[in-house]
């Protein structure tokens, strides 16, 4: 049967990883981006180039169907519900809900009117050492776009 | 009239703020804290120490009842809606949106199952000067914690 | 009383306005810019300037206070539900539902993986006179942002 | 097995489409419309006529089931939830959601009361060149429907 | 105070009406329109023109303030929920939901694709007397339009 | 495989229909009913008499079970959302929020506390010629159910 | 100030009920209706005639306005949430969540397509001794109503 | 293919039942409970004891595996959407939404805080004689559960 | 002004607490009641005996109508939204969604079909020292209430 | 065919329970895990060790595929709707929905703003005999997290 939704290849990919083992730091480095960008874009939420699509085919055994299909622009959003019930995504979510007037304030008052791009964006995840625990640092990169007056 | 909600507090503060053009850095130098937490509290998310609440009290002009409830634990939560409509905090929405499951599959990767807290949490924001255009650069830090068989 | 939010003063504009007979276009050549800028500022979705906010202050009859909030930036989104009631405002948001893949196919056809910025943004409005009726023709202009592999 | 509902044929078509590597530009040429009609009609949101839908079977090698579904007028509506999470979509939702009301205004400070018609109403999409960045431009047309006493 | 929304007329409206003991007839003579319109004016729905606001005026006691504000087009949507829970509407609500796909069909079927106008368009009321019981007798016109292709 | 709901029947009557080539004007005469209730009934909406769920399966090329099911009580509602997506049957959603009230106040003028039956009801939809335009014309016949003090 | 929504003469009631010390039973004999009736109608659910309003006017020491507005048929609905919070509100919505099925089947099976009028409808509320625990015993009567071929 | 969840035994004999003809009086009584009972057990909502099962798995044509599903505690909730759209079940949520208060305050003035229990219950569905119309009666029994001081 | 909702009283309750820096802990020895009990009624979920409610009074300052209210079973839900936004109640209704099912399997495995009540009902929280950091230790104590068969 | 969602591979375990007869309590016992993690576990809300899932494997009669799935970090939330429909689970939420605040209040005077985790967490369900009914008695156990200033 053929493929018409693009989430149809991420459960491929999502299947084949489990089947095969495979870690998203190897999947990464296969690719040639960084762990963020290939996570997401197995995950369903980016677009592969030619190149990319071929070596992805290669590591999760997909035809070339599923191949071309890495390559269309997908409809993103990863969530099944507007509030994600998983605690880890909730965690996040209730970061934006504590903190987003605070992230607005001071990003208005160092920048003025405007935003920060979530699509001119990176996002680096590392493991902080800590004695009293090892803690998660992520840090979030986005370009500021300001609103003009026209 | 009497208070009986820190939203009320939260709007003198917002009020005073405009009012007498104060800026969260100043404000957070006053406190003694980061301008990120400085700023979450005063706009109604976090507990204010005695110290602190008798500062904020003399910058915003806050009375004796203002200022007990600032030592209160808030009701936390600063959207008006699920899904927030304001451009910049949407972007972060879109964000846990777009990455969430990403993230959640990354620091799974890294630590095996478990949150990345939000309350053992920090949150630093920075211009980051750009040729292309000044970006936001956030960092935020927060304590791996792994479930535990029991 | 104090003022505590930037819709209040959207309510003293909006109030002025109908008591005083303005017109939008009359508004906009006095704040020096589009009239859709112009609406959409006095409708508490743009921050405005010094200058722009003292002419408002005019016009409106507004005082300091409400003057300074004025070069505040609002929390943006100008609608009382999701899905809006309103029948002019609820046509655009069916063209959204309708031609919405549509859109979102032709730009990554035309420009790849991206998006049309709204913020990068600006929209004008004029009567395109017809002899089968007269019709409103609207202008949306933004750049495009794209997606980078990192 | 039968079909029972015109987004299977939407599923056949997008499926045909990227395993083909056709262009929604040349599919409006063969269908001699718009690309943006053409678009649209293809993703399930406007009725075919009996030559259009021939020659829609042909490119996407439909059956004559799937040609005479063509011909029937669908349910309309292409996105999967009331606030679309799609980045692209999304900007368009905030457009209407930030500026609703303004649009609202100058419509009427322009006609009168009545709605700008999504159904006698065109769209035309088109890259601007740009040094700052290429722009998309989108000219909307809808005809002015005036409320009447009665 | 001053006014900043049209829903406070309406509150005066409603108030004077009760508190006169005006009949919905009796205004709609007084107006020159039918019930319907009149009500659906007087309920906040409709734009007044001068004349029939001031005779508004008039009917409920209402000063210059209110009178322009009539004169304003209405946000409209006259429920407080997405599904109505008062039982009257309600029964309306269900004839949507039951019949909405019959009336689809039935209005393609004679028209082709297109819509019912619920802006060129009317309604009239009517008690049928009936042995077995009066019935309501509800005559809804409105203008087909058509889409087109372009 | 067995039939477990009644839309599967719905799913095979649109499906024949469409492969049939037939109309809804023809399909009620074979049945014996108006066209509105021929096919409200037909896409799930009212029960079959025996005799009438035969004509159905005739038509239809449905086997015994599917025409059983067609005399069970169906669960009733159209729609796939409460609030609908589609532009024509938007447009009769559009028509309750806007004038729900109004239809509420004249009903109670004239008739006391009560309801418009949606039950002992019909329904009629016929073309209007009219030279601006040719019109929908629909008309409801519901009786009328007071409220009684017990 | 004047009344403009039912809701405001509730609230009267509520609050005279409790200054008083007023029971139910007895508001119900004096309006000499069942205390079911008289209930839902001093909660804002029920059209009082003239004389069941001026026994409430001098029960609840209401003035003319007030007296009027009980006249009036209410906008009905009860509840502030779709989903009840209140644990005894919320048993009778899983009621009808737990057993409406079952109730739509077994009436069908004796009665065929309609339903039961919730509009000809009466309820009594007795307390029924147990031994083992009293029990609170409901009667619903509601006419049937069924649908009509037509 | 195995049994993973109590609907798939439900849809087995609901299809059953239609295939068959059986009536619910007629399964009560094999199963020798009441006809409320017996219908919400086979619509989902009950656990079968081992007997029950045995006879249902003989009436509906079930098998061993389908047979012990019905003697675990399945999911309750029989309804598919928070506010139902079925014309005869929103009749007893529209009870809910008018009554709900009034049911409140009339079990409260009777017996002090505490609910009426939906677990300690039972229902009694009855046609009413009546010379203008048959009616349904509705007997619904449950325990008083009174809150205490701890 | 009258008091017309109990939540009017609460706000003067939590009002009166932070004036007069009053604990829980001192609140429930004075009512002679758990802190858990106490808590929850002071917060507006449990009806007050006369003797409570006076001792309430003088505690808070409140009047005989506050105090009257104090004795009226109150409508219960003490949050402001169905999915809670603060985090250490999100916690709770995250473990309701984590352990849902695991909690309905258990009580099942147990003692059958039933429900734990929440209303013969009572809660325990205590501090639970621990080296790796106190603990929240929480006893919750529910009757068993069986479904019967009927 | 492959898996791609452990949600399948829940469905297997619960299909092979009930169709094997286990009980959670066995199934624990062979897990070497309390009740309420093995049965969390196996609902689809943890991640097994490799020896635990070879373990449930052999329980369950799993494949290679599935015991793997069993040792990736699952997308955790068990219920099917926001709010809980299931008479059981609602009463938990229930809890959370009239206790919420308060438990909140308790745990912020015993210690200061922060939470009670929900993934440093563990729970106990036991059978509490009791002559007026046996009751389910749950320990909650969470560790304390302090939200700290920085």
């Amino acid at each position: 049967m053929s493929i018409s939704d693009r989430s149809e290849v991420t459960k491929m990919i999502v299947s084949a990883k489990v089947r095969k083992g495979l870690k998203w730091a190897h999947i990464a480095t296969r690719l040639g981006t960084s762990k963020e960008w290939a996570t997401a874009a197995c995950l369903g939420q980016m677009q592969f180039s030619k190149q990319q699509a071929e070596t992805a085919a290669e590591l999760f055994d997909l035809d070339d169907e599923a191949c071309a299909w890495l390559q269309i622009v997908p409809y993103k959003g990863s969530l099944p519900s507007a509030v994600p019930t998983d605690p880890l995504i909730y965690r996040w979510y209730e970061i934006v809900s504590v903190y987003g007037t605070t992230i607005k304030e001071l990003i208005h008052e160092e920048f003025g009117d405007g935003i920060m791009s979530a699509i001119d964006f990176s996002m680096d995840i590392q493991r902080q050492a800590d004695p009293k625990g090892d803690r998660v640092n992520v840090v979030l990169s986005g370009k500021f776009l300001p609103y003009k007056t026209y």
